[in-house]
């Protein structure tokens, strides 16, 4: 199965290339191709280090999405509208949102577009054949980069499609500690959304660092 | 130092009475004083068998808020503003809401009112003098009353007054191996609030019971 991640060389995208790349193939996408390459043969090294094999390949975000089965859009809320703008091709697509619209202002504040959340808004964006998946949204950019620490997290997902979600949740519970639960429809990510400020909250508040979530 | 427990009979409220008492003296109120007698009546019973010394007193929900330092709005939000127009007394006091406006559509939906949350519309209602805290939101009622099992949860706390806010810290952090983490200003409650809904999808989407909430 290939994954390919839109923003793969950013904060969250990084770690999480690393982290999916021993399990899955990973097309690690990027406005600058070159820079998506150098992300890749860091991690490669990276993971050989660690006696890890991995797949790995960097490319245009566009090649990224066309060459992958699976999406996923690491990318901050602020750019998503604007680099949906720049791609296509996503019929058809499993494409995973880990956006979560958000501002720190006093305190870290939940800021949905109009839509209700991000997941919503990527349903107006993208083709009605894309089945959109929210999951990965409340784990730290510095922890999918900790590659020698376990992710010991739950990850809400939530779909309207229930195969695209059972998949999901195939891919989330293969990575570390990670534990998947099924968190509802599309509509509900709202409620996971607005879980990421409050964690920064929590970490700003508590001095802590790199908050996650567990349910139990 | 004595709590107070508004709606003290209730679901939520009467494991909350129940948990709270070997520490503190806790004042079970109801709107029928006879109810809150026999709930206080029940749970010293419950606690004796345990070999926990309580204090549980049971009277009017008036009685309550007047004799206690803390109060606790242990009621759903469709009565809220119904309760609060029964009550006076507040002037001063702590006052802490676990209070969740929701409601179970498709999925269970945080539907706030236009204060943006309980603890702001509680801001509104109540004298400019009580200080409220948001905390005890996601911990299910059904928890609450399994004496013999720990409360294992992280419990965050939001105030605009520093000084309530920490003395909520500490009974949270009193009881069981509840931990109570600062979230913030009572304007961030808001995040807290809609917690609630979010482990009632989970529960209800991955055939679970009571599921609650740690932070690490």
């Amino acid at each position: 199965m290939k994954i390919g991640i839109v923003g793969g060389t950013g904060d969250i995208g990084e770690g999480m290339a690393m982290r999916l790349s021993p399990q899955f193939d990973v097309i690690v996408g990027s406005r600058e191709k070159e820079k998506a390459e150098a992300t890749c043969e860091f991690g490669i090294e990276a993971l050989k280090k660690r006696g890890q094999k991995c797949s790995l390949t960097g490319v245009s975000n566009q090649a990224a999405v066309d060459s992958a089965d699976i999406v996923i859009l690491a990318i901050p809320f602020k750019h998503l509208l604007g680099t949906l703008e720049t791609l296509h091709g996503f019929e058809g697509k499993i494409v995973i949102s880990p956006v979560n619209p958000m501002e720190k202002r006093d305190f870290f504040t939940f800021v949905p577009p109009q839509e209700g959340s991000a997941a919503l808004l990527l349903k107006k964006l993208l083709p009605p054949t894309a089945k959109i998946c929210t999951a990965f949204n409340s784990i730290a950019a510095n922890r999918w980069k900790l590659l020698d620490e376990e992710l010991d997290y739950s990850v809400p997902v939530c779909s309207d499609d229930a195969e695209a979600k059972q998949q999901v949740i195939g891919i989330v519970n293969r990575i570390s500690k990670l534990h998947a639960f099924d968190a509802g429809p599309l509509a509900a990510s709202y409620l996971v959304e607005s879980l990421t400020p409050l964690l920064l909250n929590i970490a700003r508040y508590n001095k802590m660092k790199d908050v996650g979530i567990q349910f139990h």
